[in-house]
């Protein structure tokens, strides 16, 4: 890809980004997790990936004003009309709208190409260890949810089955099941070297707050009458 | 304290609390962190300290919707009418407010009774560890401030230095030198037990993001022409 391509796209994508969570830097993660990916496969078309990369959250502030629009076939399909129009060929436009469209998971719509294959891990490689961490709270601030839920006997819930939205809840549900679900070899290794982290970071959270309940409802027990 | 004044001035704090960084969950966790610190110290006024530690934050509001207030000196002088209005002695009254109003980092308005220094602590321990980690990442989501700023040579700064707001640069400017600002022995050993899951996130999301900026720029520079 030249300069002049990689801008046109990048000038595109950045007036596409809003809300913190998805913002630019994640793409640009996004993309470089991409690269480090694209090394260890063989037959990677760089142009279709980087494209890829670039646009596969175009579509978030229609599905965050709209929850029930998907982000990942609105991104496609805007990416497609903006490929048309700046005259991109035919198939190189379909081959990035593959990619976009299936970087969520769905059952009935899974990555079939090498660069769908590596897009959907790179993206995963962002929800994953530290950051994936980071993005979900900030996330959780960002729709004023809170950290954990407070079970009826006054104990705080580690997020295990929980239905009301929370972090714990997140992490149990999504974050800590993440680390089966890549596609490629070089992304599944990725992701395990960042998974400790993440364990650590909610263990540690859980263990502060857990304690700090039971001895402080212990202590306030023994002293309001 | 009865059940019946504590569950009074935990009905006042409720009709108080908004923004989701400074929760209910928050003061419960301060007034939880309060009575551990208070078991080690002496002659603690106990219906002082649960006061205070309820009604901490009431001026939080104030101080989101308009950002020059100091949200101790408010809520100092909300309890104070609150507690007035309700029939508590002056002596109460005044000894809760000056806990409430020291209870923030301000090198002219320090704690002085034990009250106000184990609240000070108590709040502060909310700041450390996981926990302050997370606070601080939900509160960057609310007011969509980024979790790192890029350098001008495209490089993660690690936050120190910064000038504009980040998470690494809260984490460097503020976080990182908590520990040694307790007032009471058993508040310091808390957070020190409490610091080294802050260093270790604060250091497996740095890298995370700094190896994959470096490598990733690396093999874009190869591939774009």
């Amino acid at each position: 890809m030249n300069k002049e391509t990689y801008s046109l796209i990048e000038k595109y994508m950045l007036s596409c980004m809003e809300d913190s969570a998805h913002d630019k830097e994640h793409v640009y993660r996004v993309l470089y997790n991409a690269l480090a990916i694209a090394k260890t496969e063989n037959d990677v078309d760089y142009d279709v990936l980087i494209g890829a990369c670039l646009l596969h959250d175009v579509g978030r502030k229609e599905q965050f004003e709209n929850p029930k629009l998907c982000h990942a076939m609105v991104g496609g399909e805007k990416a497609e009309k903006f490929l048309r129009e700046n005259g991109f060929a035919e198939n190189y436009v379909e081959k990035v709208k593959h990619c976009i469209q299936t970087h969520r998971f769905r059952q009935n719509n899974q990555p079939q190409s090498i660069e769908a294959k590596i897009l959907f891990d790179a993206d995963k490689l962002d929800v994953v260890g530290a950051m994936g961490i980071a993005r979900t709270l900030v996330y959780k601030g960002a729709v004023a949810e809170p950290l954990y839920s407070v079970l009826p006997d006054g104990r705080v819930s580690n997020g295990e089955g929980d239905t009301s939205p929370s972090f714990f809840q997140e992490y149990k549900y999504k974050l800590e099941h993440l680390y089966s679900k890549f596609y490629t070899q070089k992304g599944t290794q990725m992701a395990m070297e960042r998974q400790q982290a993440a364990v650590d970071f909610y263990n540690s959270l859980y263990h502060e707050v857990e304690v700090s309940y039971e001895n402080g409802k212990d202590e306030l027990g023994k002293i309001i009458e």
